[in-house]
C-alpha cells in the first residue's frame, strides 16, 4: 500500500544545520522558532499529513467533486472533516502575523508544513494554499477595514480565499479581461462576468469564500493598465462580523481534469455581484502579483512534494519487488529472485529523484527564508539582497521544480513497471496531479520569460551578480579542501556556464528580444541546475562539519556527489542550445508546422 | 476540436526519396509497392484512421471496456463496427505472406499504416497489433498444422491473438512463471494458472482469440530454461476450421489503468484449458522473442504516433490561440492579441517534437526495411547486416521513441496551458495513453540492458561497428559540401561520442557488469540521438537533391538543422554521465533510500 512519511530528518538538517534558523533569533518570530519547537511542529505536521490527509488522497482522486443542481459543490468524503481538524489544530496560523491572530513564526517553517500537506494530498492542500495567497494579497493591498473584515477569519482558515483571473479568452494575457465592474453610489461595485479554472471557487469546507476578482471598471483604459482588483465575498459580512445575505455569484460548472480531482475547479459566474475595490483603480495587477509570487513558491513546492511521495513509494517497491538477479550475481540467494534495488538502472531512477528532492527542498526553503528576511531584517543591505533573491529565484523555483517534479513522478511510475500504470497502485495519480503545477500560476514558459525578461535585467542585473559573487565566495572558501572537491569543481563549472549564458543573453537578448525568448527555458534550467549545485555544496559543507556517528551525513555526501557527477553535467547542453539564438526556432512559417 | 491527419507527405518523402523503395523492386513483394500503389495505400489508410478510428479515441477513453458477470468483455461503442471495417478493408493482410492469404507487401509499408492507426486510436490499434505479433510467433515457431489451423484467420484479423507472459510474481523475470502445463495422452496439454495484464485477453471484436501462453511443463527445469510456449484458443477449432466448444479459460477481471481505456487489459484464468505446444519443450522463450521483437518495434511506433497526433493539435492551438503580443512587436495588430506561435518558446515545444517525430519516423521505417531485407534479400552480406541492424536498433526504437514520445505529448499538453489539463480538450489523453509504451514489452530500462548487455556484444560488436562504418562513409561522402555542413559536423561529433561511449563500455562493462547497467540508459539515449542525427543527415541529403519549387524540402532542411543544433547537443551530457561508472549509483545502502 502507498505511504507517505514526512521527511522530518531532512527538514531538521535544513533548518538546524544548513539554514541555521537559530542564528536569526534577533528577528521577529525567529526567537520562537527554537530547534525544539521546530522539531515539534515538524513531528505534529508530519503525523497530520500521513494519518489524516494521505488516506484521503486516493478517495479524492476516485470521487472528485460534485456540483449539485443548486450550484453547491461537495468535496470528496472526508475532506470536510479533515479540513475542520486542520483549522482546529491551528495550522494556517503558523506564520501569519500576530495582528491577525497568527503565531508569527518564519514562513520558511510554514513552507515545510505546506510541503508535507502537498505530498500527502495535493488536491486538499490547494484549498488552504489559495486562501493563504488571497490573504497575503489582502494584507498587501487591502484597506484597514478590509483587512479587519476578512483577515482574521482567513488567517484561521475558517473562511477560504480564491483568485479569479482567467477567462475563456485570457489566461496568460490578463489585459484581455472582460469582466465588468460598475461603480455604485455606496462605494461598492457590481461585478459581472465569467471566470474559469477557479480552484476552490465553491466547496463545502468553509462558511464563507472570499473571492479576489480581476475586473475592468467601466471606462477603464484598454489592456493590463485598466484592470482592477475586487474583493467579492460569497456571503456578505455584516458590521459585527456575522454573515449576511448571499452574493450574486455562483459556480456554473466543474472542470473535468487530468488530475487533482479532489480540488473543485470551478467556472464562476458573477451576475452583478457586490464587490469592493482592493487598492487603487486600474492597479489591480500590482496586488495580484503579491498573491502570485506567494503562490508560485507554493507551486514549485508542489512539484517537489509530489516527487517526494512518489520517491518514497518507488523506494519501497524497489526494496520489495523480487525479480531477476543482480548483474554481479545473486544478492539474495535464499529468495526466488533479488529485490530490484540491486540494479544500477533502478537506482538511477531513485538517485535522480533523491538528489533532486533534497537539493530542491533546500532551494525552496532558502528562498522562503529570504522572504522572511525581506520582511523582518533590520539590515537594509540584507533586505535589498533578500528582495532581489526572492524576485530572481521565484520563477526558477516554480518552473524548475515542477518540470523536474514531473520527471520524478514519471520515474517513480516507471520503476513500478506495469504495476505503476494501474490505478490501484496509486503512483500514476502523482503523475496526473503534479502535471497541473507546470501550468498554473503562469506556465513554466512564462516563468522563463519572467526570469530572462524581467528578473535578470532589474537594477542592472544586481540580483544575479550578487548570486554569482556569493557562489564565488563559497568556492574561494573551500578551494583546496579535498572532501569538498567534487562540490567545488562541479559548482565552479556550472557557475561559469551560467555566467557565460547570462553574458550571452545580455549581449544578444536586448538587440533581438526573440533571442531572449528562444533562450529562456534553457536558461532557466541552467539556472536551476546550478542553483541546486550550490545548495548541494552548502549541504556538503554542513554535512562534513556535522559528520559523526550518524550515517545521515554520509548519505548526504553520497547523494550530493551523485548530483554533481550525474545531474549537473546537463548544464552544458542547455548552454549550447541557448547560444543558437532564435533563428532555428523562427525559421519556419507558422502555416508550415 | 482535436483532429488527426495522417502525415502522408512525410511518409511519401521517406518511401520515395529517402528509402527509395522503388530501388528494391527485385525483392519479393517490393515490385508491387510502386510509388502509385504506395501513395494509394497511404491515402486510404489515412482516411480510415482520421474518419473511422480517431473519432472513437475519446469515446474509448471515456467509456473504457466493461466486463459482464458472464466474464465476457464489451469494448467501447463503435469499436466492433470499426474493427469489422478494418478487417473487411483487408488492412491486416497488407504485408502478410501470400501463403496465408496476405498481399506480401513490404513490412516497412505496413508500419506506416500501423503508425496512422496508433496515432488515431492507440487503444484500438493494440488489438490488431498484438494479433500480428502472435501471428508472427506462430509462423516462426508453430508446426505446419498449427500454421494452417490459425494462420489464415489471424492474418485477416477475423481471429485475434494475444501474448500471455506476465503473472503477479513475474513481469521482467519470466523464469518465475508458475502456470502449469500437464501433458495429455492425445498430445495436448492442460494449462492451469493466472496471467495478468493481457491486452485484448477478452473482447467482442473477433469470433475467436488465439492465446499464446508461456507455461511450465510438469517437471521442467527451474527458471527460464523450463518455459514452454502453448497455443490456447478461446474456442476449439475443428478439423474443418469451424469453431467448437469453449476452452476452459476466462477473463477474471479488467485492470483499471491510467490510459488506453479502450483496450481490455485482462486477468486471464486458465483452468485446465486445452493447449498445444508451440515449438520444442522448454524452448518457449525463443519463439516468444520473435513476437516481442515485432511487438517492440510496434511499441516504439506508438511513442512516435502519439507524439505526431499531439503535435498536430498543439500546432493548431498555437496558430489559433490569441494571447499577448510578439516580443518584437504586434504580429497581428488587427486582432486583440497575436497567435501564440509568434513566441520562440512556444515554437521550441513544436520544433522539438517536429524534429523528433520526423527523424524517429525514418529511424523506425528504416529499421523495418532491414526486417524486410533480412527476410527477402538474396544477398547474404545484406541479410547479415539487416539481421544485425534489426537486433541492434530494436531496443533503441522501442525505448528512445517512447521516452521522447512521452516528452512530446507532455510538451503538447504544456503548449495548451490550462486547456491542456482538461479532459474535454483531449490532449491529456495522449499523455496517459502513451505512458504505457515506456513499460510494456520490456520496460525501457530492460531495453537499455538488452542493448548494452546483449546487442552490442553479439558477434564481437559486428553490428555496431558496421553502423559506425556506415556513418563514416556517409560523412566522408559529404565532407566539403557547404549545405550539408551542419549535418556532417553534428553527426561527426555525435558519432565520435557514441564511439567513445562504446569503447568505454567495452573496457569497463565486462570487468564490472554494474558499470554496464549504470551506463545503459544514457548509452541508449546517446545511441538514439545519434541515430536520429544520421537519419536527419540522410533526409537532408535527399531534400537537397529534390529541392525545387516544393517548400516541403526547404522545411525539411530547416527542421533538420534545428535537430542538429538544438537537440543533438544533449549527447555530451549522456556521455559524461555514463562515464561516471556504477559507484555513484551503488554507494547507498538499500535501506537508506
Amino acid at each position: 500500500m502507498p505511504r507517505y512519511d514526512a521527511p522530518i530528518r531532512d527538514m531538521q538538517f535544513i533548518f538546524h544545520d544548513v539554514l541555521a534558523l537559530q542564528n536569526y533569533s534577533n528577528l521577529e518570530g525567529f526567537s520562537d522558532a527554537t530547534p525544539d519547537i521546530v522539531d515539534q511542529i515538524l513531528e505534529t505536521g508530519g503525523k497530520f499529513a500521513s494519518e489524516v490527509l494521505f488516506p484521503l488522497n486516493k478517495v479524492g482522486d476516485a470521487q472528485g467533486c460534485k456540483r449539485a443542481e443548486d450550484a453547491s459543490v461537495k468535496t470528496p468524503d472526508g475532506f470536510p472533516d479533515a479540513y475542520k481538524q486542520f483549522v482546529e489544530n491551528g495550522w494556517p496560523l503558523l506564520s501569519k502575523t500576530p495582528e491577525m491572530g497568527g503565531q508569527g513564526l518564519p514562513n520558511a517553517l510554514s513552507i515545510a508544513i505546506s510541503e508535507m500537506m502537498s505530498s500527502a494530498n495535493m488536491a486538499f492542500a490547494m484549498y488552504p494554499g489559495l486562501t493563504s495567497g488571497a490573504y497575503e494579497a489582502l494584507m498587501a493591498g487591502g484597506s484597514d477595514e478590509q483587512k479587519q473584515k476578512y483577515g482574521p477569519k482567513m488567517a484561521t482558515g475558517e473562511w477560504a480565499g480564491t483568485m479569479n483571473l482567467t477567462e475563456p479568452q485570457c489566461g496568460t494575457d490578463l489585459g484581455l479581461i472582460k469582466t465588468k465592474a460598475v461603480p455604485q453610489e455606496d462605494g461598492s461595485y457590481k461585478i459581472t462576468g465569467q471566470k474559469i479554472w477557479i480552484s476552490g471557487g465553491e466547496q463545502d469546507l468553509t462558511d464563507n469564500i472570499v473571492h479576489l476578482v480581476l475586473a475592468r471598471i467601466e471606462g477603464a483604459p484598454e489592456g493590463i493598465k485598466g484592470i482592477s482588483l475586487f474583493v467579492v465575498p460569497k456571503y456578505m459580512v455584516k458590521e459585527d462580523g456575522s454573515l449576511g445575505e448571499r452574493n450574486a455569484l455562483s459556480c456554473g460548472g466543474l472542470e473535468e481534469k487530468m488530475g487533482i480531482h479532489g480540488n473543485a475547479t470551478c467556472v464562476m459566474n458573477y451576475d452583478g455581484a457586490t464587490g469592493w475595490l482592493v487598492g487603487d483603480e486600474h492597479k489591480g495587477m500590482r496586488t495580484m502579483f503579491v498573491m502570485m509570487n506567494e503562490a508560485r513558491l507554493g507551486v514549485g513546492l508542489q512539484g517537489l512534494a509530489q516527487a517526494e511521495v512518489a520517491y518514497q513509494n518507488a523506494a519501497d517497491f524497489a526494496r520489495e519487488r523480487l525479480q531477476s538477479r543482480a548483474l554481479t550475481g545473486p544478492a539474495a540467494p535464499d529468495k526466488p529472485a533479488d529485490p530490484i534495488i540491486v540494479h544500477p538502472d533502478v537506482r538511477r531512477l531513485l538517485m535522480d529523484t533523491k538528489s533532486f528532492v533534497e537539493g530542491g527542498r533546500l532551494f525552496t526553503y532558502w528562498t522562503a527564508l529570504h522572504g522572511d528576511l525581506l520582511h523582518k531584517s533590520p539590515d537594509e543591505k540584507m533586505k535589498e539582497k533578500a528582495g532581489d533573491y526572492m524576485a530572481l529565484m521565484t520563477p526558477v523555483v516554480k518552473a524548475f521544480l515542477t518540470d523536474r517534479g514531473l520527471k520524478a513522478c514519471n520515474d517513480a511510475l516507471q520503476l513500478h513497471g506495469g504495476t505503476g500504470f494501474t490505478r490501484e497502485q496509486g503512483v500514476e495519480q502523482f503523475v496526473r496531479d503534479v502535471r497541473i503545477a507546470l501550468i498554473y500560476e503562469g506556465t513554466n514558459g512564462i516563468q522563463a520569460l519572467d526570469l530572462v525578461g524581467r528578473k535578470l535585467a532589474a537594477n542592472g542585473g544586481r540580483a544575479v551578480f550578487t548570486f554569482f559573487a556569493e557562489m564565488d565566495d563559497f568556492i574561494g572558501q573551500h578551494e583546496g579542501n579535498e572532501e569538498m572537491k567534487p562540490f567545488v569543481e562541479g559548482l565552479s563549472q556550472a557557475k561559469a556556464e551560467l555566467q557565460d549564458a547570462t553574458t550571452w543573453l545580455m549581449q544578444n537578448g536586448m538587440s533581438n528580444f526573440n533571442n531572449a525568448g528562444a533562450a529562456s527555458t534553457d536558461y532557466l534550467h541552467l539556472f536551476g541546475l546550478t542553483a541546486l549545485g550550490f545548495m548541494w555544496a552548502k549541504m556538503a559543507e554542513a554535512a562534513l562539519e556535522k559528520r559523526g556517528d550518524d550515517p545521515f551525513y554520509d548519505d548526504k555526501l553520497v547523494t550530493g556527489r551523485y548530483y554533481m557527477s550525474r545531474i549537473l553535467p546537463e548544464t552544458a547542453a542547455h548552454l549550447a542550445k541557448l547560444k543558437t539564438g532564435a533563428e532555428p526556432l523562427m525559421a519556419l512559417e507558422a502555416d508550415r508546422f
